[in-house]
């Protein structure tokens, strides 16, 4: 079995490490190709185009920064893109973060060549990549999640949620969710502190009771220590609640806490934070408290 | 060293048992004396008052409903309220939830007695008391954490987060996350439902990312199997949220989210959901998607 990968960035390097350190043959291609290089030491063949990367291929991995640049690495021929180079009964697995509607979109364009595809974006950052930890919600029929599993299962814990999209949509659950309770942290450990406890102490209280989370335990120590480098930015994390209430609005639903949040973030990114990690919103709700009006 | 308990009810009568099982010699007592009683046959001895059952103590625990509760078990001359039996040096060790500026008028009521108090209300629900495992979240001076320490290792994991009151305050931002975190898992199990993804899919797949929390874990399954029989109510959980926001109020503290929140589960309330556990916010937000503009 031939396993192209199309985009090796900070996810998708160590996504090839781990698929090469399990024995798959790998072809991999990259617009700038120097990362695509480093690849070949660890056994990696090197394509020059997205179309020549796919020829042989029985399963596509593409891994891009948002739904433009994957439409484009796909059905763009100046590049030439992947769509000139599958063959049918190729089975496409799209693992950047996109909307819904995207998906969906390339779905039904690599149908009309024959190509399977499902959508299986990843929470659980460059750690979980290396780690081959990452949460993988995937969406498609059960016989391409099937097809896919073993492959999944060497970078992570792929779950099959639903059908076309719904991986996609399972992202931006998880972004909701992330984004929401970051907010949830922050505002919490900002109170004790203006009362009078320790933030550290009043963190370490917390853990292992009803609000322990993945975020208390990471983000809220960046908050504690007052350690905004960015990991995941913080623009990011706005752009992910602004799909989130896109999606929603295209599908009549109401998202008020979202809404709210977004709203924050929004004020985050124009108070000089964008650049933050996603734990910045802290000196968001931190600054508000210094400026009322705001 | 003698303690006594004041307070059988949920969270008090498995906290009793978990003392006594140590070895500790304990006397309760209960408004409702057979709750107390129940106590006898795992080697407690029951008092008739308050003022009686701390007569002999070292160390006092509170477990009562809130502040109003604990003021008049402490100093109501008609029960007679173990202000009237508590002797100069004995630390009280409050572990009810009650609003941090109660807990530091009555550490300066008790003060004028000689007497030593810490407020160390708790996370973890009876399941946590059961097991020993509550997060103990304790304020007051460190010479009485360490007097308390080895009694409330028997109970859970406590932690020094502060002066008198701060354990209060943080048991309130406990509730903060909790009651956000709640709404945020609500809103995208129901965006994701909405888009034709499987919920129960959704949060196995949202499990050990990002997203994970205790909330995802307890309350996602309660939402996913739509069991939203009472075991800590939505009343109670607003309850909470408007103390955090009086409280927040008194510091001159702007909570923006924790308003929001508090505005949901207000609305939950209002449309019939008060009694249902606090997980019930989803029926809310799920009303709303058919009712725009309440």
């Amino acid at each position: 079995m031939q396993i192209s990968l199309l985009g090796c960035g900070l996810m998708g390097t160590p996504m090839s490490r781990r698929l090469l350190a399990a024995g798959l043959p790998l072809t991999v291609w990259n617009r700038t190709r120097a990362k695509a290089e480093a690849l070949a030491a660890d056994g990696a063949q090197v394509a020059d185009t997205p179309a020549q990367a796919v020829a042989q291929a029985d399963i596509v991995i593409t891994m891009l920064e948002h739904g433009g640049v994957v439409e484009g690495v796909l059905f763009n021929p100046d590049l030439p893109g992947a769509a000139l180079g599958l063959r049918p009964g190729t089975l496409l697995i799209d693992m950047s973060s996109i909307l819904p509607e995207q998906a969906q979109r390339h779905a039904a364009r690599l149908a009309d060549l024959g190509v399977q595809a499902l959508d299986a974006p990843v929470s659980g950052g460059t750690v979980g990549a290396e780690a081959g930890s990452l949460a993988i919600m995937a969406g498609g029929i059960e016989a391409d999640f099937e097809r896919a599993r073993a492959i999944l299962e060497v970078l992570g814990r792929p779950v099959h949620v639903g059908p076309t999209g719904s991986g996609q949509l399972t992202k931006l659950a998880n972004q909701m969710i992330v984004g929401i309770t970051i907010g949830a942290v922050a505002e919490a450990l900002l109170l004790a502190e203006r009362g009078g406890a320790n933030p550290t102490k009043v963190r370490q209280a917390l853990r292992g009771g009803f609000a322990e989370s993945r975020i208390l335990e990471v983000h809220g120590q960046r908050m504690v220590d007052g350690d905004f480098t960015k990991r995941g930015s913080l623009a990011i994390q706005l752009k992910d609640l602004r799909n989130a209430l896109h999606t929603s609005a295209g599908l009549g639903f109401d998202a008020p806490i979202t809404q709210h949040l977004a709203a924050l973030y929004e004020q985050a990114a124009q108070h000089g934070f964008a650049e933050l990690d996603q734990s910045g919103l802290y000196r968001e709700l931190q600054r508000r408290q210094t400026d009322p009006d705001a």
